[in-house]
């Protein structure tokens, strides 16, 4: 009778932990396609900010000659004006 | 001896099922910390290119009253000349 | 004999003068015309460089409106690379 | 007598004629020097003209790479939303 209680208590453990280690898979799946998704978000981010600063040099060059063509008009004036 | 045997497989699964516990708790605990941070990385992605959008339509009123000012000028040449 | 001479000298004079005094009185019609022409230049190219002060003017509001905008684009980038 | 008065009379008439000629001489020298300076403003306005069209093309230029810098922006904002 003690052996038929310790099979039945081996059977339900080795069933507790199957399942255990079938939920264990599952979480390292799931980890590594977030931490997969995390990765590329933050490359995403990145190549964007680089696109970005780009632009924001791009715009720099633009009001630096602006502020040229303002001078000139500012020149152009003076001289108009003597 | 059978019963010893039964007992000694008990045992032995009873730790493995304690060890994978474990690991799954820490797996549960990593994963929730890493969706915590793609949310969070989404968030403030959104956030980012909320304030862009905002500045885009600033630089499109910018573009817009330069516009302006080039067609009042354009005007004032053609008025001079004739 | 004498006396007739002296009569042809003197209604050349007076015709001569006469001419003289026409062609005067074209010449001074023909300078009013022209320095009110100048005037009217000179007012005309006094209102069109104020109209072109108010352009400049306008323009260095433009710049500071897109200086703005850049360092806000620039303060954006610094606070999503943080 | 007669002789005497119109030898008067011619000496007048001369002395007006000179002085009618004198004055001619000056509304010339006059009518010519403020007809110089109105073609010479003309030509300043011609040439200040010629300064602020090419100005206006500049401007021009200024806009149209903002446009393409605006729609370098938006392109980004459309990308890194999809």
């Amino acid at each position: 009778e003690n052996a038929n209680l310790l099979q039945m208590q081996k059977d339900s453990l080795a069933q507790k932990l199957q399942e255990t280690q079938v939920r264990n898979a599952q979480l390292e799946t799931r980890l590594s396609d977030v931490e997969e998704r995390l990765e590329s978000s933050r490359q995403e981010g990145e190549s964007f900010r680089k696109s970005l600063r780009s632009l924001l040099e791009l715009l720099d060059g633009k009001i630096f000659e602006l502020t040229e063509l303002r001078d000139s008009l500012a020149r152009l004036l003076e001289d108009g004006s003597s």
